[in-house]
């Protein structure tokens, strides 16, 4: 049995913290209530903290500015490491010319963006440039018409053999405490299993999506794994994929997990956390900043 | 090593024939070209035949007169088995009252009304009706917005636990000589995998497919599996499928499957078919009708 | 929510009734306590019943008798309906000569077996014979040595197309109160993973099980779907495959579903019986036989 | 198209050479015929070259033995990158103490030992020490008996919430020009299905096993992913984890892939290598070391 522990006394022990975005930090509706005195206690203890998470959608400077409406102002595009920026690096490695087609915003597609690299929306490929296109993305399930497009992009795997990149890996994320939304992996699933081809997926429980973070911290400075928690609310992509990657592991019960069904959880999946909390808000004992 | 064999010399050995309708009778054009030889050949010779389908998007009266409109006027609604026929048999025996919800053309969901039972297409599911929803079937791939409708059939399987209907288990099918359209059967794939839970498939390789064709001709008169050949274009569905059952097969080279391809796919799904034809076209030795 | 009914006001209301066997009828240490009742009832009352099992490694023959050494002296060889009965009609069909390679025992091998046929097992496959096996089968999890054998079939099907059967489509069986055993339909799905070509399955929840049952009582009467009842253990063989032939059907809480996860596992998978019942006792009212 | 091209040529461009063992290197018969002139150039050359393998059946020391006895005796223990090194780290990290239960040989045990944890083979578990169970590891597919152990490891999974490793995801391996055997990850995989539950896996395509390649380089110098290519001969491992870490890569014609099949594979997997050359022998012009 896994038994419930108080978050502060956890982090206690760690010099860095890695959280997941929603269900941790944010909710359909605007930041989780409190979560403000856990970045207030993690600066003022001068622990270091990144936000990990599987949001293609925007920017680091976009996901930032959004946390600053919201009223979280210590977050800054540095602290946000997403599976976009795994995917532009991808392109800048593999797919350094030509035209990148891609199913998404245009906020999406400004971020991959690289200097001899067209990106275009798939409506705009057509017999005039389909030879030119060197790789496909799935960003972000909207900005696209899915009937048109999804089947543009079936019929442009079937003519050329190029890498296809999903930038986010989850099947579905929550729109209203009740309902969700089909997220662009899920979308990405269908047509793989349509063109029977292999796409390359980024984004948690993926090892190098916590590599990307793990490296950037040790551009400034010696860490070990030992030194690092991850913080989630998802058994099969925050717990499985920090596991895997060696970091001690948290799971909140404000997000994807519920208290009553958790203990089946883990012991239905195989996947266990190394702690158990509440939620990731830092109780200050009866102080209320 | 497959040799390609003559199809008229096959047929004769065979009381029965079962067609596959794409890609063996029609094309994404119109009619298979020589395909009406065949059909007068087997009239002429008193053979039974039969179209099995894993078309649901028409009723087999709808079907037929597609027929006749490309000059095939042979055809009659009582030849085409088709899986929605599937489909309507399973609602009259589980489904019997309450409300359908439905994705897919007005024509699909015609066929499938029953006396005490509602069919509405999922766009007109609310908070008002939604308790009596008894069941959700995908019947086609046009006549509803993927965007809005996909996401709303993920949550209505969220709130309800009812019978999910897949009435097409196709993921894709030609709409040019080049491309293809996702398939009905392709998104309802996706969605079983988002929301976790098992939906019931009707179409081939499922024998219930071929049983209800056997049934249908049995009610009629004594016959045994072994006087029946199935002939169609697709190895992972006529060929399986038919092979499962008991039936010998007729692998057709004018489809799914080229000549070129054909003993690798063969060698490595596995799935032989007991003989390979060009064509199901009849060929009279040189006699044209 | 699910209410849990009494057996035999359900059995009432149908004229024949199908019982999975493990679970149901018996457990890994024999009859299921009371069981007896159940089939003095049905006798009594004229009702019909069928075994309808995924057990292939003996005959109805064989099954039988094992019924009768447990004290069920009821249950004929014509009231079983096994799995294995499906791949003998199969072999009959499509495998009329040559050899027959198995995996499993002396004993569910003699049942496959057919006047033109030589069924060996598969340790007796080699360079000269190897030419002349025009199928490979899984019969059951004892009778050969897996490291040997196992690997053996993985080469056999590299270097022969053919047709694979198996004949128990079940991944694991219980052996004790705690304990399981990996079935041979759980060997067959990691055999055919790694060759990657497509096997044949038979056994609940395919509907050609339920079929082959139907037909063979439509042999002496006629029936309809509606007149049959399912009843069994598991969501996912017996339910699904009861619901979706088109019967209705009883879930009971005294094998692989225990009352406890019973709702939850009915919404996560979203495979509803018509009935739920503690177990498939019969109870009398006090009256003990 | 791919064009084939010169192996030397394409060396010549990179400073850091990553070699896949099997099919590339060495065969089931020993060293690749010509191989020990690749070794000999880049060593003149002064080029850095490491073999990253899913061998897990031995220690780094143990290989590199291995390859001395076939006569290569450059390779030294700290050029060889295995998955079972991954494993070892992982246990390191996240299964300090307890009992680690383990399917393989005795060779392939000792090498993932911790101080405070002891290895046992899973045939030594029994009631007294399940308790203590922390981790249950797939190293091999030797050592143990198939039925005796396969069926235990399904009842500890089923007792025990624990992580589960695969050191090796391969699913079979070739022992003869012919022949395969299953591997441990084929048997790893069907555990996994049986038990439902989420196990790690450790080897190539994986990113983890590159980054650790990666990172222990980069513990004695600055290295960018620029600078380094994959040589593998199967595209599923090789090269698709290859380019989705941002390598360059070459698929050998010598091992898994066929030059006559090539092209085909690569349009049906949708995974292209940068390169493709016949083998990674390097031609020095007649000049024979």
């Amino acid at each position: 049995m896994h038994r419930v522990e108080n978050f502060k006394s956890i982090i206690d022990q760690y010099n860095i913290i890695f959280f997941d975005a929603f269900g941790v930090i944010k909710t359909y509706q605007g930041l989780f209530p409190g979560i403000g005195r856990t970045f207030e206690y993690l600066e003022q203890q001068g622990k270091e903290y990144y936000i990990v998470t599987n949001d293609a959608s925007r920017s680091p400077i976009q996901l930032a500015q959004s946390y600053h409406r919201m009223g979280l102002k210590v977050i800054t595009p540095e602290r946000i490491i997403s599976s976009g920026m795994l995917t532009k690096e991808y392109l800048d490695l593999k797919v350094r010319d030509g035209i990148v087609a891609y199913l998404g915003t245009e906020d999406s597609a400004h971020y991959i963006e690289g200097d001899c690299r067209q990106t275009l929306p798939i409506r705009q490929i057509n017999e005039s440039n389909i030879d030119k296109v060197n790789a496909l993305v799935f960003m972000d399930d909207e900005g696209f018409d899915w009937f048109e497009d999804l089947n543009k992009a079936v019929n442009l795997l079937r003519r050329r053999t190029i890498p296809v990149i999903v930038a986010n890996t989850d099947h579905a994320y929550p729109t209203t405490v009740k309902d969700v939304s089909i997220a662009i992996g899920g979308l990405a699933m269908m047509i793989e299993k349509i063109v029977g081809k292999e796409f390359i997926r980024f984004g948690k429980p993926d090892s190098q999506m916590f590599m990307f973070a793990y490296d950037l911290i040790r551009e400034s400075r010696n860490v070990t794994k030992k030194e690092i928690v991850m913080v989630g609310d998802t058994l099969h992509t925050d717990i499985l994929g920090g596991n895997k990657f060696g970091f001690d592991t948290v799971l909140v019960l404000s997000g994807n997990t519920q208290a009553k069904d958790m203990e089946s959880r883990i012991t239905s999946t195989g996947i266990a956390p190394t702690y158990v909390c509440d939620s990731a808000v830092v109780d200050l004992g009866g102080l209320n900043f």
